[in-house]
């Protein structure tokens, strides 16, 4: 096969065959490719776009460029759940123990924190000993003992993918729906899993901006796995605000730790146990998803959600002093708060901002060197829809640079409109598609 | 400026300013641009344009990476002929001393053979002695001696072209309207001319197959032209055969002798005449094209054209014994007759078949590291609408290689397409554009 006549190939509209997808990803892998050859075809194929039936196998040929873990001797059903990111997204910490406790196997390979979105790794990575980098063999071990494991990419998953993104990242050839399946399926596939629950974010804080964009990742996300036989749901989820009320690491575990041991937050409920009930469902153990959303919710009344968490934790090397004692976890330095100018309704967040605010806080990194300050973030206390009155706190800063505060302040403001009218509450669950 | 949102400007289908383009040409040839980027640029372009106003920026900042001739002291007008090429084009052989002749600068900057298209540089080099490679000095001592020069591409000429260029070849960028006048025109713009001459070549002998992307492309050139305030005319030409009966190198310059002795040569006299009837006219020496086609008639006829070719050869330190004696020439060794198996026309060639054997029986480079065999080459007797007698010579082949003669006698054979029925002659000159 000759690489300029596949570019050619796409560049004219035409559809690849399996064999060339396969032949470019393999060969790019092996760096046989050259980067200005593989970008001319991301830029084809990102004007172009790929078809479903291209997508799988840019899925497949980048999953198999390397290895797939092999579940099969540890019993019963793997399930996971995939976020497409956005700010005070938790739902995993939360989610993760209450299937594992319902008798399902839930092996999360996860990521970090990417720009104004947060990330699970550096959640977990705020309570002390805790260790995201274990061996597959580990991995196993962990999963087969309590049911949940939590672990960051090895180098061994869909090596394509690091190749690839790194390269799209670098020539405008990243938001292509194709290339994100590629991306996100192959990782997923790689863990072993028998179904997956998807959580696709639309709205100011997301990814993707618009519903209609992340209902089209969505279809291509659900054809994908399906190809690959695997069960799947998918949810439409708002991330025009932050989910809960916690943005920010340790801030992002202390509410899960809320959550667990029974505290409502309405909307991180909402979404969290939607997803759990579905994992629940694909995973045989509910008839519907409303008696998985059920099932979680007994889980988490009956502590065994949160004892399942302090199990994770302590097998994966944590020590769970701070979660059981959470209110003792030390608090950033600095701490500034927002209050209302005036009687109101909140009506809108530039739910980016709030995100990029808490990265400049501490909670995120701007260069991959960057180190995260597990106690920086943002407290959001109210939801759009919210009446506010005069002088109540809406957002507290929290952060170790001083000299950050002012700066954030504004910004954070800046990202809040309020009406004098009544504004209507957002929907939360916006389509749910199989 | 940030050379991922340019791409992505261009990759949203936005036009990109004058500074915009500038800044990615200039950073690309000095290296500041990486090759995986500027592909996914050239990717972009390709498919989605280039406007006029962009088009004529890139070729800007082409030009400017390099060399403008500054051909001001040299008195009277300088005019150029630029062809895209095909299969027996010795045009420029033939056109270049008539115009000089015609008391007129013709300075110009070929090419060599690129896949089935001859080369003007390689066909000269056939002349023993002739020097392409003069410096710019001893160029400008030609030119200003004699009226005409011609020699190749020098390094400082639009060094950014030949780096965009060998991209776009390994990235399936090639046939871009818009790069491919960035392309011709910065070299051309580079000779410090005062007017152009184009011939847009269709047909299945030329890289526009299509008469429409043809004149889309003499559009484009000639709004480029005129946006530096060039004087130009377009001549959209057929070649669907080969343009007179020869074909390769010392072949070609050996009918150029013929044609320029007073010997009539139908297609070739008529696209060369007007030709170097346009290039008198531009120059302000004819008040029409028309004519321009009479003056250039005239010195032939006169004798003064050949001598000019000759002055020309020895100027540029080429022996003129083989052009005062063409007979004398060295043949190749071996040759190869294909003879008409019936009575009938000749109603259809390949010419691109054509042009790709002489290429085989060494007329052309299939890698940049190969020698032309000036001797090798194809005599074409026959046009399309000849009628033919069971017999008769068609085609006959030269080369040194006699393990080549079997095989491209069989191809050449198959580029040819017979009728029984009486077949119509090819327009030659299909558009005029100004």
């Amino acid at each position: 096969m000759n690489t300029v006549s596949l570019i050619k190939k796409k560049r004219d509209g035409k559809a690849l065959s399996d064999d060339e997808i396969k032949f470019l990803i393999d060969e790019y892998t092996k760096k046989a490719i050259p980067d200005y050859q593989f970008s001319s075809f991301l830029m084809a194929s990102f004007l172009n776009g790929l078809n479903k039936k291209e997508t799988s196998a840019l899925t497949k040929a980048m999953l198999y460029s390397g290895t797939v873990i092999d579940l099969s001797k540890i019993p019963g059903k793997k399930v996971d759940k995939h976020s497409t990111g956005g700010v005070g997204d938790k739902t995993s910490l939360i989610l993760a123990p209450i299937v594992a406790a319902a008798g399902i196997n839930v092996p999360m390979i996860s990521g970090r924190g990417l720009g104004h979105s947060g990330g699970t790794l550096d959640k977990l990575e705020t309570i002390p000993g805790f260790k995201t980098n274990l061996s597959l063999t580990n991995y196993k071990k962990v999963l087969k003992k309590c049911g949940a494991v939590l672990i960051g990419q090895t180098k061994n998953i869909a090596p394509a993918d690091k190749l690839i993104y790194a390269l799209r990242d670098v020539t405008a050839t990243v938001e292509s729906i194709p290339l994100i399946t590629g991306s996100i399926m192959s990782k997923k596939l790689a863990e072993g899993i028998d179904g997956l629950v998807l959580d696709v974010k639309t709205g100011s804080g997301a990814f993707m901006k618009t519903l209609k964009d992340a209902k089209e990742l969505a279809s291509s996300l659900i054809n994908t796995a399906k190809s690959f036989n695997k069960d799947v749901i998918a949810f439409i989820t708002d991330m025009n605000q932050p989910l809960g009320n916690y943005v920010g690491n340790w801030l992002e575990v202390y509410e899960t730790i809320k959550v667990l041991q029974g505290e409502k937050v309405e909307d991180l409920n909402e979404v969290t146990l939607n997803l759990s009930g579905a994992m629940i469902y694909l995973a045989g153990k509910a008839k519907s998803l409303k008696e998985g959303y059920q099932i979680s919710e007994e889980l988490i009344s009956d502590g065994k959600a949160f004892d399942k968490f302090l199990e994770m934790v302590e097998l994966q090397n944590g020590n769970t002093f701070y979660l059981k004692n959470p209110d003792k976890y030390p608090q950033a330095k600095y701490s500034h708060s927002i209050q209302a100018t005036k009687n109101g309704y909140l009506e809108k967040v530039d739910n980016y901002i709030i995100g990029m605010s808490a990265l400049e806080l501490g909670a995120g990194r701007k260069t991959k060197e960057d180190k995260i300050d597990p106690t920086a973030g943002i407290i959001f206390n109210k939801k759009i829809g919210d009446r506010i009155k005069k002088g109540e706190e809406i957002v507290k800063l929290f952060t170790n640079k001083e000299r950050k505060l002012e700066e954030v302040s504004e910004s954070v403001y800046s990202a809040l409109s309020f009406s004098s009218k009544k504004v209507n509450k957002l929907k939360l669950i916006k389509s749910v598609i199989k």
